[in-house]
């Protein structure tokens, strides 16, 4: 049987969506519900695809397909298509199976022609109409198969109201829509070089093929990177029959919502323009009236909607965002779908549904989009400010968040100005150094780096805003300006940046603070309610636990010690380590370290009152602690009292080719077993300490990272043992404690089953691993992975989304490994994927106990886990 | 059941040399065949292993058996352990599962003590050779249980024999021997703090001790790892009733193998000394006595141990190295082993037995260590001059032979003086640019670099004899020196270096040059009839092509277009293109670069006269084309006629933080299509222009490198074969072309049966692969991984020995999905394991098609493949 690519609205239904898109599916649903649908049919979303695999063409079966179906649809609606006895007038117009409002094409009053247009004159006795209807085929015709300039255009227009000293298109008469008409087939033919196509048979397949090419245009590939929708979908294509809100002043269109979606108030909700058609009420040509006015106007109208309106938020169980067109008085409904909403209504709708019985709980939970919740943890711009702006540069979406300030370019600068009023820290990247600067700042905007560098993590880790990698900046550090285009933007002057959209703005855009509501805390309740996946955070400082123990953190994943080397009073203590020369020097340095990392840990275990707590051991290369610049070597080593040649060799022999891929993580504790045991100790310590102090009963988790080999896991876990032994034994305790590991290297997923004979729990370095497994890192992919996207070869980042085919096989592979040899090993994740709603569900369904992410992105992983187990309970 | 840790040697036979060591089971299977072999018994490996396991101890089961095998070996012999009335004295000697000569630890006469000398005496009378036995024993003790400076004995021996003005020990009489005792105990009282242990039962459990502890020493590690053998094997101990050289002058003790170890022929060598024990042989006290000497001292002795010799050398079907010892005129046989020997020697052999009717072709192949034939295909030193010299430094044995010249530091200095005489390159690391400098230099010796850097991998190609990452020696590059410990050397004086070990040399130390000999011949055509795996070469110019053809290479599975980039004609194209701001400008340079490639290309194919040619697409980041100093920047800015700062900004721009995994691969042709269509064509073109020219048929196979994702692989393949079609069409031609892909990125394992849509084949880039999968970088590794091999976290470098476990279960799946998607897909390995025995053989037992090596590592492929055919046949 050959594939059927095209469904009449009376054969589909609303579960077809994947087939059918989201708006062929609901007019079929709402057809089925007898509700006042002009008729018509779909063509597939296979259809679409079909057409791009045929090399953007569209197969001969389908289009005798879609001459059949309109002889159907001729019969239903009892016109026929060309013929101006009677003519059939249809929209054509995208609908994919998410909607992406105003991303792709539409196409209204298709089949009018000059011989149709005479006609319909004749019929409805209407020129103006008629006109009217004509002159916006041309241009919709004209803009959406052909591209030429929609602007030409409106440029006609406006010279003709000019002429005619009127405002709105709605003054024009019929002699003026009449020019309109007659000067845009010439302006087509002018530019086309043939005449406007009289044939409508030619006009539908221009048509749709116009549609199903609107699918790959750059606004709907960005829409779709930016919601996660994969490009395989493809869009479906609705041909409605056509009613008309521009028949005259007893016709009209507009749009609504059952409730209010920037608030979620349960209340009608929308606006329409009378004697209009499609566009206009959105393009603000005359101010429309509220949708409670069409009680006034047309009462028996806005009855019978407001039936309709709760009719489908009753069937839908959710917000409707409705269209609808008036035509010479009758309702006709052109489109429902769930309304788009504001993370705030999301909340109060979802609560509502459940208080008015309309949904459980698990069917609420399902309304809010996990990712949305960053908007009421985050500040965000004002929303009419924004509307008025222009980004002038677009980075990576890092840290999420709006953000204003004063431009400084140092870690310092922005320190220092920060005590006057809000700034944005610039910077070509980030480094520990920085760490301060970043703290002080409203916002980060940095030129490299991806979503996993220095200042993305750090940002989120502290719920700063931040747009990292915008490579359109282009910083002068000496002249304390940096230039973006054509502007150049001079310290202390005013920036913008959105870190849920990567957008940069020059000047000033108000923001509104966060606003958690009783909403929030219920839905958020209920979510924990249903997940079975737990949620930790990645936090390094007391600040930070505290922050994600009040977004509800059950512990800490992940504990980066080496951030806490970078406090002025450690750092030389850290340096004298460095450079050591024997065994000796550097067990003298790490005992200057020891009492801070156990002051450190003690305070981390103390907000967490008792929830479990991982600590990685040391990871980075030891370069990253040294200056690297000739000038910074020569203080250093006078501050330490060594020879600048001493310094600068130390610097130099720890100089890596691919310092990602060097001498770090559990390296180091092979090389220096005597660093592992200072932490081991600060670790241990730190917790015999605490367990004194209160009723807390800490186990800590120590954690080594980057193994790749049984061996060497041993090695240094033996290195940990002994010292913890030694320490609880010293202090007459007694203390529990586990040893694991990273996942975070291929070879480690690879032979798992061996890992796991030494490590007690798995947690799953995503960031390394999706590294390491891609064979990219993630500070130079920024340079190609443009390309990438622009030629659809990757479609997220894989820094950003968890590659659940590659990355994820390996994960799989390690679950099953470790659990073969050790059934209750306890597995997490403490990548940055912990945080985003995809791979949270890939961790979910791939059976791992906890994610860990940073603490600003707690509830989103909270959410996110609960809807995981309500599409795949566990 | 306990486990059954010692065994008579009349309970074993050949077959359990894993359990009973080489020694062991030889020394039983003599037993079985009726010789005349001491009796005792052998400890086992397991027991070895026990002892690790136990924390250095030996358990007291195994001490309790070792106890009642004493007692049954007193039963056999008829003598008491201890007693001296009629005293049982035993050897303690080590013994592998692998033959480790002079690696371990050997103890003689244990058993003696005051009493039991005088009791010896009294039975013997004579008292020299008793006192004899007791010093040596007193000698050996100490030094190998206790770790006393075997010097402090030696010297004091020395200080008697000036005294008594005599030259060999031999001349020493009983009252210096007697002094020698009193002397040895004293000495070994005042450094031990207590007696000499006198009780025979303390002597052999500290003795069985120290031999399972020596399996752990320096030597026998570093021997281990050279020759690939796990340290979990453990030793075994053989504890042999003692019969005695040093008895009298009807004593004596030798060394014999059944066919000349240097040459192969056919003919009993050896030697021996009279009135002489163990070590004496080997150590060179006397002038030993050749084996035919023998003959005329003891005719009948000569004899009957002729004719052992030969049942040995037949029941073996192998060249045997024995050691026997002459008891008052009686012949015992102490060992026997298939003997080392040269790798000219090993195909001599391999032939004769053939030839003799010994062995089977296939048994014969099995006989020749495929590790040895480098030593035919290239230089080594002479034996003699090499045995006087003592190496100053150790590196990565790159790329093997022997090599001996004046030392340059760079490349157009080498390439100067080459002119003049032999000289050695050396260099901190090498990049593309030095390869003429290479190319003209006996040899190569780096500070930086592993197996499978750029000096490693050309040498290699080149079949120069290369040593890498030697981080011993320091390079002072102004001053034209290098130092190395206490050494300077100038530039133009003389070092050798052996890349066959690692070895570097102060001065000369003359080379024999490679011979290849009829037997070689031979024993590769058997092997090339026994094996199923193809053996292809990495080659990127027509004399390395020609060159593995030479030695057997059945098609070109690597050319990497990139190496053909640094020619000094070229260079100034591939800037130009590196330079380009727009794809005009680049593809302006490309056409520069085309008819080179294509001559590249076409000399390539005439040379390997239609064997099958794999090139690969452009494949090293774009910054490596470029200089990085300032100056070299200043310099070709000028010759390109930009600016300083463009070109500067072009080299900073390009610079990348893990250039490993940055912009390279087939990420370079997504960026920059143009450069992977130039190659194409170059590649098409040549082989329509060689199949117009010649009869060849040339199927050129485009590889596509680093791929992670299917739709990269197509989106550079669609690039590539509509270049193809384009090409075949305008030349009107035909042409079969076939495009695949490296596997190198675990991603692409991990995906094989989706990549496997787009590829036609697979080759294995395990380089990378291993790389990625361990996470580490060739580059940065050599800083860590020496500590690796110290705690035997790892015992081989995984760039040399392919990593079975982690990257090998990488390559499995990827075998298993590829042929799942595409059963005829070719499969291949192009990595330098490919010249690898022991990855050569899981490659075969993988179920791959072909390995790729570079030239000189032809021949060793050829015949591990045999190998590998033979073991596991498929």
């Amino acid at each position: 049987m050959s594939t059927k690519y095209l469904y009449l609205f009376t054969e589909g239904n609303a579960d077809m969506r994947e087939l059918l898109g989201g708006k062929g599916a609901n007019l079929a649903e709402m057809t089925n519900l007898g509700m006042p649908v002009p008729q018509g049919f779909t063509i597939t979303t296979e259809a679409c695809n079909r057409y791009y695999d045929d090399g953007r063409t569209i197969a001969p079966e389908i289009e005798s397909d879609i001459i059949a179906y309109m002889a159907k649809l001729e019969e239903i609606t009892g016109k026929k298509f060309g013929n101006p006895d009677n003519p059939l007038l249809v929209s054509v117009r995208s609908g994919a199976r998410a909607s992406m409002p105003g991303m792709m094409d539409t196409i209204l009053n298709l089949g009018i022609n000059d011989v149709v247009a005479e006609g319909m004159i004749t019929l409805t006795k209407n020129p103006r109409f008629v006109y009217d209807s004509y002159r916006r085929f041309i241009q919709m015709f004209s803009d959406v198969v052909m591209e030429l300039p929609k602007s030409d255009f409106e440029k006609y227009i406006d010279e003709v109201k000019a002429e005619r000293g009127v405002k709105y298109d709605a003054e024009l008469d019929e002699n003026d829509m009449k020019r309109l008409v007659e000067h845009f087939k010439e302006y087509y033919k002018e530019k086309m070089g043939v005449d406007f196509p009289q044939d409508p048979k030619i006009q539908l397949m221009e048509a749709v093929k116009a549609v199903f090419r609107s699918w790959d245009n750059p606004r709907a590939n960005s829409y779709r990177k930016m919601n996660d929708i994969p490009s395989s979908w493809g869009t479906a294509v609705n041909v409605q029959s056509m009613v008309f809100g521009n028949w005259g002043d007893d016709s009209g269109t507009g749009v609504a919502f059952t409730r209010d979606p920037a608030t979620g108030e349960k209340n009608l909700f929308g606006e329409f323009l009378m004697n209009a058609q499609g566009e206009d009420v959105v393009a603000g040509i005359r101010t429309p009236h509220t949708i409670d006015q069409l009680a006034e106007i047309m009462p028996d109208v806005y009855k019978e909607f407001k039936e309709i309106a709760d009719k489908l938020e009753n069937h839908y169980k959710d917000m409707q965002d409705m269209e609808f067109t008036i035509e010479r008085g009758k309702l006709y409904m052109l489109q429902t779908r769930n309304g788009k909403r504001t993370a705030a209504s999301a909340l109060r709708i979802a609560v509502a549904l459940v208080e008015e019985g309309l949904c459980t709980r698990e069917e609420a939970i399902l309304k809010v989009d996990p990712k949305q919740l960053d908007s009421v943890l985050h500040p965000q711009f004002n929303e009419a400010a924004l509307k008025a702006a222009s980004p002038v540069a677009n980075g990576l979406a890092a840290s999420p968040g709006a953000a204003c300030g004063a431009v400084y370019f140092t870690a310092d600068d922005a320190k220092e100005h920060a005590k006057g009023g809000p700034v944005l820290l610039v910077r070509l990247e980030t480094s520990p150094e920085d760490i301060e600067g970043m703290a002080a700042a409203e916002g980060i905007l940095t030129c490299r780096g991806g979503m996993t560098s220095h200042a993305a993590v750090v940002a989120r880790g502290m719920g700063t805003c931040c747009v990292s990698g915008c490579g359109a900046i282009i910083i002068d550090e000496e002249a304390k300006t940096l230039r973006v285009g054509d502007h150049v933007v001079r310290e202390g002057e005013f920036m913008s940046i959105d870190g849920s959209t990567g957008n940069v703005y020059i000047g000033k855009i108000p923001t509104e603070p966060a606003r958690i509501t009783g909403d929030f805390e219920t839905v958020m309740g209920w979510a924990d309610d249903v997940r079975k996946l737990r949620v930790r955070t990645n936090a390094d400082t007391e600040p930070d636990a505290a922050q994600a123990v009040k977004f509800g953190a059950e512990g800490i994943g992940l504990t980066r010690t080496e951030h806490m080397f970078f406090d002025e009073d450690r750092i030389p203590a850290v340096r004298e380590m460095i450079v050591s020369k024997t065994k000796e020097q550097r067990e003298k340095a790490l005992a200057k370290l020891l009492p801070m990392q156990r002051g450190d840990f003690e305070s981390i275990y103390k907000v967490m009152e008792g929830r479990p707590v991982t600590v990685r051991l040391l990871d980075p290369p030891l370069h990253e602690f040294l200056p690297h610049e000739d000038e910074a070597i020569a203080d250093l080593a006078k501050t330490m009292g060594i020879s600048f040649d001493e310094l600068k060799d130390t610097v130099t022999q720890l100089q890596e080719v691919n310092p990602m891929m060097g001498h770090r993580g559990c390296r180091l504790a092979v090389t220096y077993p005597e660093i592992a045991a200072m932490q081991a100790r600060a670790i241990i310590e730190a917790a015999i300490n605490v367990n004194r102090e209160t009723d807390y009963n800490i186990v800590p988790e120590i954690m080594i990272p980057l193994v790749g080999e049984e061996k060497e896991l041993k090695f240094v876990k033996d290195v940990v043992v002994e010292t913890a032994e030694k320490v609880i034994k010293e202090a007459g305790a007694e203390l529990k404690y586990h040893v694991g590991t990273m996942i975070e290297i291929p070879r480690a997923a690879l032979t798992a089953d061996k890992i796991a004979k030494e490590a007690e729990f798995f947690s799953f370095g995503t960031n390394d691993l999706t590294q390491m497994t891609f064979g990219f890192s993630r500070d130079d992919a920024g340079k190609f992975l443009p390309e990438y996207y622009e030629h659809k070869i990757f479609e997220n980042d894989p820094f950003a989304k968890f590659d659940q085919e590659g990355v994820g096989k390996l994960v799989k592979l390690a679950v099953e490994l470790g659990r073969k040899t050790r059934p209750d090993i306890h597995l997490g994740v403490c990548g940055e994927h912990g945080g985003d709603p995809s791979s949270v569900e890939f961790f979910h369904n791939a059976g791992l106990d906890y994610v860990s992410c940073s603490p600003f992105r707690v509830p989103i992983a909270r959410l996110a886990a609960a809807h995981a187990q309500i599409k795949n309970p566990r």
